[in-house]
């Protein structure tokens, strides 16, 4: 993976299977990285900060990514740090019977971060392209107006000020594997195992195909998708919050203007 | 105050000046307390991975105090090593036309944590006998009222496992002139300035005896107030961290069982 800023160009075909999900750009260790880590998180709070008290605008982290490829982990470990007042995770699961009844864009809307805020979603309306697909329920055709349909409701996001992120979290075969049995093993991680997730295993090779017509398809010069190597969860969440802190930067992100000569005016009479 | 826990005794008449907002419990520096604030982060977050795991039960953390008494800060630093994932924070401000439609209790119901989560309320439903009382848009036979709902409501949430822990941070006037002065001098916190927080300030006696009565009389064995001491900062931030661990060891969390035949055998043919 050349690309040092993880960001796959608008359009591009992407083959999953030439991208090396062990990547780390020559980083070797952890500890290498951890005081940029500390620098990037300070920063990133500071842009917050400023996201918070502007509110013009807001961001939203659409996370995607295989069973075990750790969108859980690092929304904790890459974002984790953002203050909790203006961070807004949106795990979706099965659809219910309410959010089944409208049409699949209906509950990813409602979740949408208001001006101001940071959302994350885990997994997203891109699962209404990819499990549904993979599992025959939709066809080429409907594939085809679902992508047109993401595509719209994206630029009607941005539109209103949200700038969206998405992030493929890359890992491989082996690495999924090593993780569900790590799953089975551990005491404090056995809840996490679904045995489903055995099923969906078989069908790896149609995932990735999935998601890389969703990559190519789905993909604007605004709202881009970033390919993140995840086998080495160090890197995988460096990658995220350099994209995070990068992201933000872009925004031209400014604290709301007030008037110094009321304010000084007032602070006088504040004893 | 001498109560180590920071928990009031339900029923018990407070006289807030009597209580110290600067106590620290004999401690005098922040750099004595990080230590245990580290290992006290480690322990939340594993019950937490707990709480989340088990599905069975949640926390509601109802943050109240005046302004400036630090409601969103001690949401960030001493609640912010949460999983953002499980972990969702309502900031309630003046209703919005749709809420106002509806009894005072519908938009908190709405926010209330789904089992597995942990809930924050920056100011909460609290705020329709504190500050309609004070206005006197409410009088005292609606205010007693309002009382008998809200200790009903708080019984039907914990009836439904929701673990209710009620936090008032207590901070002096003079601390809070400071604050503001700091509002209107800092660039970075000027947008936080409400020039309307100067008018409820002029009301401070009242808010304080509003408060005194709400401690008294929405209080109850599983759903008691903490009162925190909150002109330190990290004497804040420590004490409700140590209300938080304590809330979720006393709720028998346990990870849920496993079939280990099962997960044996299921080991051996993964591979």
């Amino acid at each position: 993976m050349s690309n040092s800023d993880f960001r796959w160009e608008p359009g591009k075909k992407v083959h999953l299977s030439e991208l090396d999900p062990n990547d780390t750009n020559a980083h070797q260790e952890r500890d290498e990285i951890e005081l940029n880590m500390a620098r990037l998180r300070e920063r990133l709070e500071a842009l917050q900060n400023m996201l918070y008290a502007e509110k013009r605008q807001s961001v939203l982290f659409v996370i995607q990514g295989m069973d075990c490829s750790g969108k859980d982990g690092v929304v904790k470990h890459a974002l984790g740090s953002l203050h909790p007042q203006g961070f807004q995770v949106t795990s979706f699961r099965t659809p219910t019977e309410e959010e089944a009844s409208h049409d699949f864009l209906w509950r990813a809307h409602r979740a949408t971060p208001a001006k101001g805020m940071i959302g994350a979603f885990i997994r997203s309306y891109y699962e209404d392209v990819l499990i549904t697909r993979v599992h025959g329920t939709i066809d080429e055709v409907e594939t085809k107006q679902r992508f047109k349909h993401i595509k719209h409701f994206e630029k009607l996001l941005e539109s209103s000020g949200v700038k969206i992120v998405k992030i493929f979290l890359h890992i491989s075969q082996d690495f999924q594997l090593a993780k569900l049995r790590n799953r089975l093993k551990d005491p404090t991680k056995r809840w996490k195992f679904d045995k489903n997730d055995l099923v969906e295993r078989e069908s790896w090779d149609e995932y990735q195909e999935a998601y890389e017509d969703v990559i190519k398809h789905c993909s604007s010069e605004s709202a881009p998708w970033y390919i993140v190597p995840a086998n080495h969860r160090w890197y995988r969440d460096w990658a995220v919050l350099q994209i995070a802190v990068a992201t933000l930067e872009s925004m031209d992100l400014t604290y709301p203007e007030s008037d110094q000569e009321f304010d000084e005016k007032l602070l006088a009479t504040l004893q």
